[in-house]
């Protein structure tokens, strides 16, 4: 390994919850597999109200106001710091759990279809760990954020993703110029050039929650492999 | 393998968070383990108010009000059902993730202390599973449920538990008539016959999350292991 230190991960959530914010087992199954492979993971979330708050029984909306950094930090045990703080320099690699949340907050698939954007301060992560080639993993419905910054049609360098099986946010995906690969559940897509590393979890609605705990061990290994070859590790935290 | 069919497993879930309610990253770990091994879950909680609502950020209450059945279904991703609903003819072996939020609403030894009882819903099915000779598994806190319940000061048969390193909650628990195993975190204590299955969890709170998963893991297979050696599996469902 290339770096002597633990590497440094941060992990962006937004809320608890897949109806409103991060899916809650995709985010712990990423933590975990860090923690085996020894990274050190640090939490971060926008500090705005949630869209909306779900009733998870029902599926119905609340009308509650709820704040995301705040909700998330039940997942971070409170370890976690808005996104403003972070910083491209101190992280050796980036991952975002899905949820349909995180299409309603860290963009607006959800709301927009097609024409979404990413949230601004999602938006300024991505693009410097890009711009410093910095492995980035991305699962579930999240890889939109890949294919909405980095995909051909925003003038980016093109990113070859998965979102699991074939789907009509795939489709919008490869609209914008991402390539979609079809994977398995228990599988993770690298894209080398990118940087980028994707796993379809949830996306596949019936998958197990094994199956998703092994898929999304699968993309945290790629990413690790890919930190290990960085050139740039970051400073010991 | 006596029992033919998949074990079926109820997990006992209150709120999403370990300040206030279920520890999420101990209650995922359940789940997947209990996934891979080829279990079926079904998430049960009380239909009740929480006791109170933390802003697990600062750690502060913050005067709202929520319901620990709704706020569970974050975790169990809409799959959950009230504890009114949990028999135990229909399950194989019963589970509980610990959080302050456990010692809070499912007993109220957070707010008691020595004095301690345990709410009757979960008395209930801890009771009906005890008879039936049906394994149990409760990490964290949780064990003081089995304290409280089993201990030879409620008349019970006695029982061996583990809460982790030695902690004030673990004299309470030898007081009622408990006996209290020190294990270290990567491990599980199983009292054969009293078919009680602990491990520590984030009692150990300066543990890893890679760490609770493989003490939860012990957890879960030797409580699978009692599931095998049972005379009445429930019937498939």
């Amino acid at each position: 390994m290339s770096n002597s230190h633990s590497p440094r991960c941060a992990v962006v959530l937004f809320g608890s919850g897949r109806a409103d914010g991060s899916e809650i087992q995709e985010a712990v199954s990423i933590l975990i597999h860090l923690s085996r492979l020894g990274a050190k993971t640090q939490y971060f979330a926008p500090d705005r109200a949630q869209v909306d708050v779900v009733n998870h029984l029902t599926g119905a909306p609340t009308g509650e106001t709820r704040n995301g950094l705040i909700e998330a930090a039940r997942i971070a045990r409170g370890e976690i710091r808005p996104i403003t703080e972070l910083i491209e320099r101190d992280e050796d690699a980036l991952f975002f759990p899905g949820g349909f949340g995180a299409a309603k907050n860290l963009c607006d698939f959800a709301a927009k279809g097609a024409g979404y954007g990413v949230q601004p301060d999602v938006a300024r992560v991505v693009h410097e760990f890009h711009a410093a080639g910095k492995p980035m993993a991305f699962c579930c419905i999240a890889p939109m954020i890949a294919a909405r910054l980095l995909g051909t049609a925003a003038g980016g360098p093109g990113v070859s993703i998965t979102l699991g099986p074939p789907s009509p946010a795939a489709d919008v995906a490869s609209a914008l110029g991402a390539t979609h690969i079809v994977t398995r559940v228990r599988e993770a897509h690298t894209d080398r050039a990118a940087r980028v590393v994707t796993t379809g979890a949830y996306m596949f609605d019936r998958a197990s929650p094994g199956e998703i705990f092994d898929g999304i061990g699968a993309m945290v290994e790629s990413t690790l492999e890919l930190v290990m070859h960085s050139k740039a590790p970051a400073p010991a935290r």
